[in-house]
């Protein structure tokens, strides 16, 4: 069983942490260790360092390196530019396929929180069990805790006769994010999951779906496949890539196959997606506080501090996201983090490059 | 005339930018000068640096000397102890009744914001004929713009007939800060002005009336006075000192003497007491904020930004005070900045004197 991690992602959403050069998985948001690191340990215990890829773009490699020493230099592959995750997990199946043509592999986000691992892995692994039994594409679907919209959702369909414990699933429908009435709707019916981003399957069997359902990235693909290890791989990919249009593997495939599964289980996870959503995970005092450093608080609730180093002082003050950097100063109302980004796309706009 | 500026404030409610070594009038809270430039600055066309004397503890001279070099070493007084304002100006009054003995005073605190110079220039001018002239004791009044509770009020008696254009009574009465009742009624009947902390009167005048209302004091002076000059004089400084009681001139012989006038008009006074009073009196744009620094607003409102060099974005918020500094930050609700003292109580109370 190999693993493949996605760590393409821009994470603007955690400015002034998050930057160009440093997004948000080579970030220690949450407590010591940066977020790909926890990644990294979390699937140890099911594939180690030597079958675990890591394809990420080509300006956060040399951090993601020293960050990771572990993982062999041949299994971080770089995308020259980024086209969402279909070409990602097609480039990672082939050099997966070339080492071992059987083998299964798990597609992991490099940026989310689990709570629980052990879990995690126990659902992982039988996920892994049933994918190299057959030819499924087999999703991780999370049971809402509320009427989420920032998610996708799997709508299970019948069960699927297996000897795991795991919840199995046929999949009727993947979602969109949608909208409140509709969020709120699929939680009602039972039968929606959380879209986790998480997958399993054997590298051959996703790479005939995109052969089937994404023809010109399946000829990309064959075009790298020849030029692996050569001289030209790194002109090929460049070239691959620069032709693709960027698709999800969810709306490229997953919503079109017929051998979708889904594994659901609690294991408390979350995107970390944004400030809101680390102050939600976040271990906070008897007034709802999720303060990291020293601090002093004058009649002061729910809110996150993140200013290292600095004595923070809120006076009269609640539902606020508070984040400092060397350079930059974020006060935000709990809630809107999501505009966050605005506040980058207006940097960008205003071309205060060393801020992004 | 003289000139006496008190600078013996600590201002803990600007924290954390006023710190136990660099207090408010020490600091460019406002704009490019310091507080207490400014105020030298302000009164220079009436008195020149040679006639202004500064009252200020030992731990801020040498920055207060670094700030205004035109001051003649001579004129700073130090006092070893802060005892409130009426053994500072007994002391300058010593001093400056050495030098001229009929010399007339004006006593000004350090850390207050003038709008309108040439207004207050022709106010001090005019209250220093009149106490030439006399033995008046003579304070300066602000007419009231709202229920304040943070002042003191001065309640007009008759008019004093003069040949001055400018507005002076006999004072009633002088009263504590009131309850916002009180400050509502005091608002309404007219004849109350708020008491800014500036006196007017010759140095004999007011040490005659101390040693009528204050014996301990006066015969401590009396002390100092004859070691003036010689080589014990800061030993019986701090002798007498030490064995004073804390004491405000208002309550000590204002509140008690007879021949107390007040000259009263409007120059757009602001006491700058906290960074409310600094947004009060700040520019801002058309949201309501006051930012010193490069910014960025989403949905922000009404707020104060201070954070020099740093960018700030402030997202979804309003009503915020918003202060930075390399070791500190606060975060504080528009209306609550006197609460910014309890920030500084409990940094005393944790023994965290790096952030005092």
């Amino acid at each position: 069983m190999f693993a493949v991690i996605m760590a393409g992602g821009k994470g603007s959403r955690f400015w002034p942490r998050s930057r160009e050069k440093m997004p948000k998985h080579l970030l220690d948001i949450q407590g010591e260790r940066t977020i790909i690191r926890e990644t990294v340990d979390r699937i140890r215990p099911l594939v180690p360092p030597e079958r675990t890829l890591i394809v990420t773009g080509r300006s956060h490699a040399a951090e993601l390196i020293r960050q990771l020493p572990e993982i062999p230099a041949e299994n971080i592959l770089i995308e020259p530019v980024g086209r969402n995750t279909a070409p990602c997990i097609g480039l990672a199946a082939l050099h997966i396929r070339k080492r071992f043509p059987d083998a299964v592999m798990l597609v992991l986000p490099s940026d989310h929180r689990i709570g629980d691992e052990i879990t995690f892995r126990k659902v992982l692994a039988a996920a892994g069990r049933i994918a190299a039994e057959g030819n499924s594409l087999i999703t991780i679907g999370i049971r809402p805790t509320g009427p989420e919209t920032g998610y996708g959702y799997i709508e299970q369909g019948d069960p699927f006769p297996s000897g795991e414990k795991e919840a199995i699933h046929r999949v009727r429908s993947i979602r969109e994010k949608p909208p409140l009435e509709q969020a709120r709707e699929f939680l009602r019916r039972g039968s929606f999951l959380w879209n986790s981003g998480m997958f399993v399957w054997k590298a051959s069997t996703i790479l005939g779906a995109i052969e089937k359902f994404l023809p010109e990235l399946h000829a990309g693909l064959l075009r790298i496949r020849e030029a692996l290890g050569a001289e030209r791989e790194e002109e090929i990919v460049g070239e691959v890539y620069s032709a693709q249009k960027a698709v999800s593997i969810d709306y490229g495939v997953m919503e079109k196959a017929e051998n979708v599964l889904v594994v659901s289980r609690d294991f408390d996870w979350s995107d970390l997606g944004s400030w809101d959503a680390l102050w939600e995970v976040s271990e906070k005092d008897e007034n709802g506080n999720a303060v990291r450093g020293s601090w002093i608080g004058i009649d002061a609730f729910d809110s996150l501090v993140h200013s290292p180093g600095k004595m923070v002082a809120l006076v009269g003050v609640r539902d606020l996201l508070v984040v400092e950097t060397d350079d930059a100063l974020l006060v935000c109302r709990r809630g809107r983090s999501q505009d966050v980004r605005k506040v980058v796309e207006a940097l960008e706009k205003d071309g205060r490059k060393r801020y992004l």
